[in-house]
């Protein structure tokens, strides 16, 4: 735990101690009226993912602009939310231990809880735990829409629901409700044709599977999924029903690299990293946020407003370099702020314990809140 | 904060809910002997880094065993091992603000402190915050030896040591200690050549330092540095005083892939990512450990004595699949344990609240203790 001293509201922006990670609220309101009128303009239920943001407090602002609920992977992020109050989630994740089932299933007791399965051996665990629980618990049935990881194939979607079925209330606590359908992978792809293709090719394995559940005499009440880099092109194929985005609303650098989606809103970056140059070479400045300050997985920051160049000096450093065209532009002097936009949102935010929250911009704005970060590290 | 409920000592391995950072405490002590023994028997102090484990019940472990105290990078690392009890710490790493310079003279009125500086400037803020404060510092010069990140030129050394001599006790507080040679980027040279190679490049440089300060008028007391990769070289040169090696502890998947130095010890992974089987296809298995689990700057952890290749997932996520020449190995299956070693410890350790800590091995081992990661997210 970072014993430093918390900002507090009322706080000059420059007073901020580095590295911290900070929200530009006005950027991320804007952000979230336009993701929420999006999904209300075209009729589709919006579940933003909070393995995103982590925090309890945005949870509840999403909920309040029209959100149905939440999203998280884990069944501790999930535990460690309800606990701050939030009471509709989805782990739209697989669960297979019998520990922590039976803690998924104690948590259906206390909240309207949803989880995905994609074998027949993790719809009989699930059962047992809620049936000793004595809760009831939504289902979805996960399908590879082409990411290669978690889901069953479309067509075994048909006799995962039968089974899920089979343990419908009253004799038991499974509710089917619909097809987790998610493109992990195509939400990355650069270039809006090849997004747009690769959402489609998702939206007819969702079809497929829709089939197959419908071949074995069950209703499918609902598919489930999409992200901030493909629900432009998501929605067009009409095939979801409920979208799972989550990055749109602090835009990290790896987005912001994606072609924009024809119809979909522009979001602004409204998460970013402060930092400090504490040491000067002759060619370079080195800040204090290494990458135990962002995460790396998707590349390194891009520095914000400034011709700067950012490489990685480490866990605690970053090395800072002129843009080989930087025709006006100077390395920064030892002590100045430099902002970083990180390259991927979800495991930066992992890497803090608060959202320091401004109001007014990052030049001259104002602390306006410090949010605890409540599912932060909830890796189980 | 994962809010899961914590394993109790006597616990069988077996229950430890996944993912999980899982301390082999007997290979631990091993290494820990190792070093200690290696150092003594060069005649030359040992201040291991702890910004690689972040634990002051290990630091403590470290100083029983002889070290002279621990080093650490960020302000905020120093005083939460400070409030866990430990009493000798050296920030080996410049500061520059002026409110945290505030907070490190006041830690300096408190425990044994060092610092580093590079510059005219750090120097002059350094020694205006411990007269504020009324407080003594150590005072290294950091020397820029080969990585191209933090450090003065050489040849500078002297006119820096200057400066911190001309704020000396009793009229100052800063007592100058001697010279920071660190080449972080040498400690993952491959090839043993390589390495020997970049340990008498950075020896050469801390020499001209030494030089540089020995023409000032000035007595050099100390060269601190050198690292788990390079101090077999580092001993041989005779320049270095004191080892700040860390990972020697844990050994990562990364420092294991370097060629061995002679005469230096050989380590064991004592650190591993207990993982589990959520999701199977019909040629990979899905495990819930992903990059929220284990750091992946240094790449992907390795599979713990199978023939198993690990790839990125995502946050949440890893997918195995058998190597190309697993003749008789098969993957394994749902529910089933995997054992990762990660790539690199230091931020691995970033992302847990806590080590779970076994006796016995980690087939048939129980849980001894559980420790708290006390300078986790110490970003500042």
């Amino acid at each position: 735990m970072n014993v430093a001293s918390a900002p507090r509201p009322g706080d000059p922006v420059e007073s901020i101690d580095t590295p911290a990670l900070v929200v530009d609220l006005d950027a991320m309101e804007r952000n979230l009226q336009a993701m929420a009128e999006f999904a209300r303009s075209h009729g589709v239920r919006l579940r933003p993912h909070a393995k995103m943001h982590k925090s309890a407090t945005i949870a509840r602002l999403q909920i309040a602009a029209g959100a149905a609920g939440v999203c998280v992977q884990k069944t501790s992020e999930a535990e460690a939310l309800a606990a701050a109050g939030i009471d509709d989630i989805y782990i739209s994740n697989e669960v297979i231990d019998a520990a922590k089932l039976a803690r998924v299933a104690a948590l259906a007791a206390k909240i309207r809880l949803a989880i995905a399965v994609d074998s027949v051996e993790g719809v009989e665990r699930l059962a047992a735990a809620v049936a000793a629980a004595g809760s009831v618990i939504d289902v979805f049935v996960e399908v590879d829409v082409g990411h290669g990881r978690c889901g069953a194939p479309a067509a075994a979607a048909g006799q995962l629901a039968q089974r899920v079925v089979s343990h419908a209330p009253p004799e038991g606590g499974l509710r089917f409700a619909g097809v987790q359908a998610y493109h992990g992978a195509a939400q990355h792809l650069r270039g809006g044709e090849e997004r747009e293709a690769a959402s489609q090719h998702a939206a007819s394995l969702a079809r497929a599977a829709q089939a197959s559940i419908g071949a074995a005499g069950i209703a499918c009440p609902l598919v489930t999924g999409a992200g901030t880099g493909t629900f432009g092109f998501d929605v067009a194929s009409g095939v979801w029903g409920e979208l799972q985005a989550g990055s749109y609303l602090f835009m990290d650098r790896d987005y912001a690299d994606n072609a924009a989606a024809p119809g979909a809103p522009r979001f602004e970056h409204a998460l970013f990293v402060k930092s400090r140059v504490m040491s000067r070479g002759a060619a370079h400045a080195v800040v204090d946020a290494g990458h135990k300050s962002h995460a790396l997985d998707s590349g390194p920051p891009r520095v914000w407003q400034r011709e700067l160049a950012y490489a990685n000096g480490g866990d605690e450093h970053g090395i800072l370099r002129l843009h080989a065209d930087a025709s006006r532009a100077s390395l920064p002097a030892l002590g100045e702020t430099v902002w970083l936009v990180p390259g991927h949102c979800d495991p930066t935010v992992n890497l803090h314990d608060r959202y320091v929250v401004v109001r007014g911009g990052l030049a001259g704005g104002v602390v306006a809140a410090v949010w605890p970060i409540e599912a932060r590290g909830c890796v189980s």
